[in-house]
């Protein structure tokens, strides 16, 4: 399957999917199997999703991102009543006065992967081929369509007892983000916000490209090597251009609330080609930085996925546990999340690391610390 | 002056209003200062802001409670930039579709009595004579307006920074309430809430009348009684109906921030015909029950008025201190806060104290512990 072409997506798609965007979703993101279980729902009623590639669409067809939001710690992204980001969705629409002709993903990672496919299967709406963030990322601002110029209302959000709030006006996305997130907190940490609307033309330069499709392929991936007994772990660093960084057993591991985060650290003594190292890796609801004996060598925006070592098993950070042995394995961030105008906003230095100059994965120093 | 006229409020007017309203905020409320400077200099450029009784306009006019919203503690009542009431009436004109005739105060005790006079002056809409409390109260829910079935949206909050955000469905007054809080909170503490349009036939059923005069009314009292070097607290009380509870030396005061309220309790050692007793009132921004040697006597929604003892200065609950000899006393709420409707929302038990069963100043044990 090629993500040039629109297909229809199936039943036995959700599965791989949730699993890909489970990859994706670098350690956080939330379960997508709350909204896999709603997809097939809906699926099973009747309800048609066609994925659509980003040519596909006129210009000035008009966009909606939609996502869950909510308390970014421990399965709060999951959306219980379903129907939420519809109606954030309509309430954007009467709004600004528009009709949508299309969902994208505001980011592929995690729970929200499911989120504009429940939406689509509501509304008879296609879902673009594409997300904002091509990973997981804890606010609403990370993505590549705030990076580049989105506006930041008219937004809605909705909760399940029917509650709609408008975010009419807004000063910039960092607003967005807090009013959003306030508001998602006293919803009972369980939302569904709708973006301003965006026409396709911005879309398709500011989208990360194929992300649904390449979640779909990552999982189905896992579930042939797991199929033919493979090594998971091989496989996927094989067919997604992932590369194993380090191998070992987590020694330490911290986590605590801190504005509103779930922020810890890990570490992990290596194992295999990296006996004697020791791993760290920095997390804020999805790992940030991964250092090997002190030198950091994957950082945001790049992918750090740490893997069951035995399974494949992508490991969040809330189920992060002492003893576990890891695979990290690195994955290049598309280049749009890699421009100066990115850096600001989804760079080390956002995420609290400004002695970090941000060093892209390909380019590192990959041998480092690999004594 | 009636309240059965119309009159312009002068530049004169402002200052025995924001001293009445203080009067009338029962301890919290805010400070009106801020207000009053505000309305003050917008008079002076020309604005005029004409008070209308509650039978002046047609039953099927549209009005407008404003008000400002904060985290509920000391002094966050104010309003900087002094146009987001303006701003959160417009947003529901809009969002509701119709025009105001005229301006509602949400509550006349503190900073509040301010907000419509201010939002009047920029729009020039009239204000009607009357509120939504007839005194202070801490939460949004708790008018006479919602008590009797105003709507709950569409509402709008707006911040001096031109964020505004529409609650557009809100499943009923509580959750306002919670939304406009937080929302405020996320909006550094100071912005103003306009509430869905009502029309004047309900308002007229349901407003405390003549507030607005009254407060002006009371204002007058307290500044030719000291123009006059007469004893302002006697004054007052002959004057407003109030009756005087208890004279006291604060013994000791206790406060704190708990679930976003200042709540708190403070002792008072009697003197003159209250030698030998103990006065205690409880706390929650506003005073909520006066009780003599552990005999309550004057409750919620009744008002009770800590005035200096020499000056008749109404003292509010942050400034309390040790050592202040204060004259307690109390005034009889509107009937419309003494329905059983009402006793749901603003009666001893919406406060924490569902031991108390509501007893009207008027009728109560006023003698109790007098001895």
């Amino acid at each position: 399957m090629s993500h040039k072409d629109a297909y229809p997506l199936q039943e036995a798609d959700l599965l791989p999917l949730s699993i890909g965007a489970g990859f994706l979703g670098t350690g956080g993101g939330g379960n997508p199997y709350v909204g896999m279980l709603r997809s097939r729902e809906l699926l099973r009623k009747g309800a048609k999703v066609d994925i659509l590639p980003l040519d596909a669409l006129p210009d000035d067809a008009w966009i909606s991102e939609v996502g869950g939001i909510g308390a970014p710690v421990v399965s709060v992204e999951k959306i219980e009543q379903g129907s939420e980001c519809l109606r954030a969705m309509r309430a954007v629409e009467e709004t600004a006065g528009v009709s949508m002709a299309a969902l994208i993903c505001a980011e592929i990672g995690g729970a929200n992967s499911m989120e504009p496919i429940i939406t689509a299967a509501q509304s008879g709406l296609p879902v673009l081929d594409g997300d904002g963030m091509g990973r997981a990322f804890p606010e609403v601002q990370m993505t590549t369509f705030f990076i580049y110029g989105a506006k930041a209302a008219p937004a809605a959000i909705s909760d399940d007892k029917s509650n709609t709030i408008i975010f009419r006006d807004i000063k910039d996305m960092y607003w967005l983000e807090r009013f959003a997130r306030d508001t998602s907190v006293a919803m009972g940490a369980a939302a569904g916000l709708a973006i301003a609307p965006m026409r396709m033309d911005f879309v398709r330069r500011s989208a990360v490209p194929g992300t649904m499709t390449q979640a779909l392929e990552i999982g189905r991936t896992v579930l042939a090597a797991r199929a033919r007994r493979q090594n998971v772990v091989d496989r996927v660093i094989a067919t997604t251009g992932a590369k194993l960084f380090f191998t070992g057993k987590v020694t330490d591991i911290r986590r605590e609330l801190k504005g509103g985060f779930a922020r810890g650290e890990a570490r992990i003594a290596g194992s295999g080609d990296w006996a004697g190292c020791e791993g760290r890796i920095a997390i804020q609801n999805e790992n940030l930085v991964l250092w090997i004996d002190g030198e950091p060598v994957v950082m945001v925006p790049d992918l750090i996925i740490n893997l069951d070592l035995e399974t494949g098993e992508p490991i969040t950070t809330e189920v992060l546990r002492y003893g576990q042995r890891l695979a990290v394995v690195g994955l290049p961030a598309h280049d749009l999340l890699k421009t100066p105008q990115a850096m600001a906003v989804v760079g080390p230095s956002a995420f609290g690391y400004p002695e970090l100059a941000f060093v892209p994965l390909a380019l590192g120093p990959i041998e480092k610390g690999m004594t």
